[in-house]
């Protein structure tokens, strides 16, 4: 499947329309979009951190989250605010440096009721994964 | 195993040592501590909506990280620190009603190195069940 | 949603249509079926331990799918011939006594489109509670 | 980490201690096995078959669940057998040809105490992948 927006158009129709997905002052940047990928970074600021400087895993989450429906609503445009995550498994490997996190997402199935994304985290600091997670979205409502 | 700390305990190391792990404004009571059980509630704002209303999945998941952990302070004070998620699964069930919602946390396995608690989300409003979730923790930091 | 196959319908079907969802030998016996709810027995024979007496992994995931799976068809008839688990995910908990094997099914959701089955894996022999599974079904082909 | 043993050793240990670790009936053949990597096929009969000629969510999931215990055999010799899965999670995201199947295992975790692997299970008659899994394992017996 094609692509229909760019990470701009995206970003601008999530600012107009639904500014809490790009979460609680969360500073995000696509690093590459194509068909079915996207990378995305984090800058992580001490909201983020847990005692010892890692990062937290309600970070790790919405980070996830955040990031899958980028992708979908590049792929679907408004169409896509009817997706609705049915679930989403993440498993945490390593603790994170204190640092910017990368989310890798590729959509390992997309079908026209149902999407799997697979996400790994990476730790940019040291490159290395910290976290792996798989979620499935359907799309249409209910 | 006992309970250690009463909620009031738990929160005030939390205020204390790791505010940010209450989340950034986000008001949470506990309604009933027990031995391997936790209720506790969050009264949600504008923050944690989506379009249409309904609660985001990341309020959710950070809801059920944070009631988990609490319950972990509780029995294991200060130790509890150490323990680490390895793993977090959510099924997002019915999209909740935009208000206040409870955290119901059973640890279903309690052991030394790796405890499993399950957590159902009703919403308080219509008493159903939004989202289920089983994460495991490793206790001895790695 | 009501019943519309007794155990005695969903077995019968299944030799006739489907024998092998019954397993390579797996002496199944349903104890209670009501609506959104079933509790099956699994007899355990040798091929289903492990060294050290416990029983394997597989051996659980298969009583967990083929549990569910009666459900729906006690709900849905052939129609639930249709229905595909999207995933599944089962936590072991404790190793079970090499003795006969519960599995506890609820549907936490019941949808057109979606179902979700949680099954608890009870040890017959002490009654603990041995395994935790959540499972997504998908009612329609796809 | 490196690799203690071949593919030859882990069957040869497994037929003399653990024969039932190999599946009633099933036919695996390693295809490549390196540090933290292994590739194992499973030669799929009518046994594992679902009406329409689709391969069994239960035959996939002992097929990853044997494939991950034969690379960590191949790690760590013996002491594997004290490994214990702590859960395992799998999607099914496209009903498989009724040809043969290949797990491949990566171990994204590999530590003293947790490992975790990722497991895609491909297709080998049109090299799709067909499922998804993601495990962890405890070293050390409980």
């Amino acid at each position: 499947m094609e692509l229909q927006w760019t990470a701009d158009d995206v970003f601008a129709f999530l600012r107009r329309e639904f500014p809490q997905a790009l979460g609680r002052g969360m500073q995000y940047e696509v690093l590459a979009l194509e068909p079915e990928a996207l990378d995305m970074r984090l800058e992580v600021d001490d909201s983020h951190l847990r005692p010892g400087g890692t990062i937290s895993g309600p970070t790790m989450m919405e980070l996830v989250d955040c990031a899958i429906y980028v992708l979908l609503l590049a792929h679907h445009m408004e169409e896509a605010r009817l997706a609705v995550t049915t679930n989403l498994a993440i498993s945490f490997l390593r603790k994170p440096q204190p640092g910017p996190l990368v989310a890798k997402v590729r959509l390992i199935k997309h079908g026209r009721t149902l999407s799997v994304a697979r996400t790994d985290i990476v730790s940019e600091t040291d490159g290395r994964l910290v976290a792996s997670s798989e979620a499935t979205y359907f799309m249409g409502g209910s």
